[in-house]
């Protein structure tokens, strides 16, 4: 058995997220279809990251294993978009290492968050963006975004169903830069709890726009309670932008 | 009665363009309903460009006039977009001069046609753009789009259905740029043949990708025949980017 590693793109808004579940149209469900078909079995895949339903990628990685008697690593990526829908794309295939794993070896997730700050949304980037008609203060939103970087218990941002118990997380990274009417979020971690992203989010812009300040977000953040915490931001202005091993 | 101008985007894509039709849903149908709805009373809407189904807008006017007992025009910016679909937003609204025509005073049209020049499509941007494998090379490309500036009978390059019998149209500017892996291409015209703008894009990467040369553009254009040029290329790349007056 070779193993190979994907990276693909896809548009979440028509997909029930990236895990297979019973009777929804999902990602991971999608490119095990495709594998299938290419190899007359059926074939598990593993990604990277299990993302929800709405949210969106550029940069999702998977892997498999194969007993295909001729595809090349490299091959895999035609071979699998001449039969996936059109939402969800392989950008690349390779070959990988035996004890590659898209999971567990993933050593740093990059995700973005699009929020378009407009007083009037542009009809075609409605999918992929959260509108906020407040004029937002770049620097503001910085200075709580900051405070994230390091190790933290992720308590107060993670969904009240996350299973995972032990909520610390490291952030290398967390910061909004601007790029034209966007303002976009980047925050890199090795992992992430669920809906932590989106609730990092809608907590910070809730303080930009109720006025509160970093004392009020640190108590937040130190309070382990997710009630505290501001409301999680819609899915659609989430991409998992990419993932690094070493 | 007042006329009011507006500036409108779109998504093309679920539309069948701007012009009102029996049993189909249109751009001009869905801005006449939401006006309708202000008005208590049916409202002619005219456009600058009759955009065909599945182009999109970024900048398209239109005019109508209004009895409207209240309603500033800047404020009907805010009273359409609360009823109208999320496809079609106002983006502007202003009161206009008793002789303004969305129509037949503009006096620059701006297109804009997206092409993404990579080997694999981006699911996000499927919408929007035309994908065309083959690397394109942008000189190659500006030499044929460079001898459609001037006054040329656009005859070959217009759907033989167009209606018009002067087919004589003065191009300002016509050229290719590069923005990221997009390479855009940006007309700008007082006014445009049916299918004009499409048909040129198509021609110019089949005569770059089939190897012409500047003369055999040239003998298209001045063969008068639509059946010379290429294929028009698809309406999800363009963009009427948007319409000025004196």
């Amino acid at each position: 058995m070779r193993k190979i590693k994907l990276t693909l793109a896809y548009d979440g808004t028509h997909f029930s997220g990236w895990q297979s579940q019973r009777h929804e149209r999902t990602v991971q469900h999608a490119v095990e279809t495709a594998l299938a078909e290419i190899h007359k079995h059926p074939v598990a895949l593993v990604g990277a990251g299990r993302t929800d339903a709405g949210v969106h990628a550029t940069g999702q990685v998977a892997h498999f294993e194969t007993d295909h008697p001729s595809l090349s690593g490299a091959r895999f990526t035609d071979a699998l978009n001449a039969s996936l829908p059109h939402d969800v794309r392989v950008l690349e295939s390779a070959e990988a290492d035996p004890d590659f794993h898209a999971r567990f070896k993933a050593r740093r997730r990059v995700y973005r968050y699009y929020i378009y700050n407009t007083p009037i949304g542009l009809p075609h980037l409605r999918r992929y963006v959260w509108r906020v008609r407040r004029p937002l203060d770049l620097d503001a939103l910085n200075r709580f975004a900051g405070l994230l970087v390091g190790d933290h218990d992720f308590t107060s941002f993670a969904s009240a169903l996350d299973p995972t118990e032990n909520k610390v997380r490291t952030i290398g990274s967390s910061c909004f830069f601007r790029s034209g009417d966007l303002a976009v979020y980047q925050i890199a971690g090795i992992s992430f709890l669920w809906k932590m992203v989106r609730t990092i989010v809608g907590t910070i812009i809730d303080c930009v726009v109720s006025g509160k300040d970093e004392a009020e977000f640190r108590r937040i953040l130190l309070a382990r309670d997710r009630g505290q915490a501001g409301p999680t931001a819609p899915a659609r202005g989430l991409f998992l932008e990419r993932v690094s091993y070493e």
